[in-house]
């Protein structure tokens, strides 16, 4: 008899679905700059802001334990949530870990799990503060938060891109896209095999790509060291269309990429021919890549180039000129988010 | 042929498991005061402290949404969230909340959840200012950050309880341990009947206790109007024997609380005997209670209890002493943590 409606969440999206519950939030605290929207809230402390943010992994669907080393687990945990604050081009200094843990999980599961955030808190300059452990019915499930700090004047948006803005990349892309489906096929080739021998040579740069992605810090050090500082930016995590895409709407503009100037690896290519796999769609749409995407004004043009550590892909337009990918013949292809939806 | 080792976290105990965990963590910032070992961390921002904390819940084990309606389930997370940042004396102000959603999820019931929490979010004078979503193979995770803020001075610490302190509490105790068990009681019996009519009369304080607790920020703002400073503090959450061998093992004393005093509401009383639990069970060890244990000074014995919102139940003594309950004959039990673990 219930008869209460009932909305599946794939009918919105994730970006809806935020959309939706965001939509109703009130704001209480002078100190609350920035809530949703960006890559972390801008909170502020006197004359400086706090940037806050939080992501959440799920064993089964952000990770699969049964071929990702805890050890690099832990890593990339702590990279995905520093990325935030480094997108918004703020120094990160504490996170917190939440974990929810299956009766299955031992102690020296853990501990690997701590060594490897422990390895990525030190390389990047963070100390973890603190935390909660928690039973978990099913599956391994970590949330890590962060916070960091900046000059007010310093934070970059995702909404400061302009018209004729260059657009940036940090590393070449698709590569964690093709090492993950590198480890599923593997997995699914060796399942009744006893002793399974994974195939991995001549792919390892991928699977570091996706395993234990690093924090592009050298280069942002080195934007600010010469200078530059973007007018919007963004982590890399859900694929360059999609993160273009959220670039160009918050800053209510368009953007012109050009296919070939977007870095695909060779071992991405290659793996993606031998899997019957676009290497352009895993460039554009594979995700977890964890570099940044960000745009800088045009007339930085030959410093950017000269740092020799970031590829400049394309540039900003009006908005009415949407988000457009250029083929190597010239022809114009909408980037519609929805298309290249997984 | 594995030969790697394998503790069980049950061996460690969820103490032992993050004192292990947190052991090998170092530190880079100045701004990190205190990392882990309170309700929240405190980190340095100019004249003041940043509080930052994280808790996680998850379905099967913090929650079973066969009887949480998720309103209230959204109010309670931001209660718990809130609550650390309170019991160091500080003032809340922001948190991100991070899902994992399992695909039986409808958008409706997540538009329940943000409209609890949004509710709690509203008296408690916090904003939630971003997060998380993912997909979860297997139901509900969510994830709350709180941050909140304090002059330094002012933070209260588990570590600052002295000899001669006053132990106080600010309401009953086991109640929400009581409305946990009555839920599961009346789960069980009508598992298999058709449109079930759960048993509730007369116990729906209980009911509220566990579905809806409230944080007491009357009563901390009483103490603060009144000059009153607790010499320490901390969540209810554990219990009040875990919770108080927690003041104390930080303040490195014993303490001595008697059973009398302890205050146990009727309807707490009347449920466990029916059920056949001990009431003094249900509230030193039953959990959840999220009211603020704390400690002042013994000169504020007149001014704390002048207040009316407070029960004092015992006090401070030297570690040497154990952490004792008194029996209403006189008799002293060693309260150990372990013999009321659940």
């Amino acid at each position: 008899m219930k008869s209460t409606k009932s909305t599946e969440i794939a009918q919105l999206g994730e970006f809806g679905l935020i959309e939706r519950l965001t939509s109703r939030l009130g704001k209480r605290n002078e100190t609350t700059l920035v809530a949703s929207g960006d890559d972390a809230a801008v909170i502020e402390i006197g004359d400086e802001v706090l940037l806050m943010t939080t992501d959440m992994m799920t064993e089964g669907i952000d990770f699969d334990l049964s071929y990702f080393p805890l050890k690099h687990l832990g890593y990339k945990v702590i990279v995905r949530g520093v990325n935030d604050i480094l997108a918004m081009n703020a120094k990160p200094q504490q996170v917190t870990v939440a974990l929810g843990v299956s009766s299955k999980i031992s102690v020296e599961v853990l501990d690997a799990l701590y060594e490897g955030m422990e390895l990525a808190a030190a390389e990047l300059g963070v100390d973890i503060v603190g935390g909660d452990t928690t039973a978990s019915m099913n599956g391994l499930v970590i949330t890590i938060s962060a916070v960091g700090r900046a000059k007010r004047e310093e934070v970059v948006y995702r909404s400061g891109a302009r018209e004729h803005d260059l657009i940036c990349i940090t590393s070449n892309l698709g590569a964690a896209y093709m090492g993950l489906h590198l480890l599923e096929r593997e997995k699914r080739v060796l399942k009744d095999v006893d002793n399974p021998q994974p195939k991995f040579e001549g792919y390892e740069y991928l699977l570091e790509r996706y395993l234990k992605p690093r924090a592009r810090m050298n280069v942002l050090k080195a934007l600010a060291d010469e200078g530059i500082r973007p007018t919007s930016m963004i982590d890399l995590s859900d694929g360059l269309a999609s993160d273009l895409r959220q670039i160009c709407n918050a800053s209510k503009c368009g953007a012109r990429i050009y296919l070939e100037r977007i870095p695909i690896a060779r071992q991405t290519s290659e793996l993606a021919e031998e899997m019957h796999i676009d290497p352009v769609i895993a460039a554009l749409n594979g995700g977890e890549d964890h570099e940044f995407l960000f745009t800088v004004p045009l007339d930085m043009r030959e410093k950017v180039a000269a740092l020799g550590l970031v590829d400049i892909i394309g540039h900003i337009t009006r908005e009415e000129a949407g988000v457009i990918l250029v083929t190597p013949d010239g022809e114009g292809i909408a980037l519609k988010a929805q298309a290249f939806d997984r």
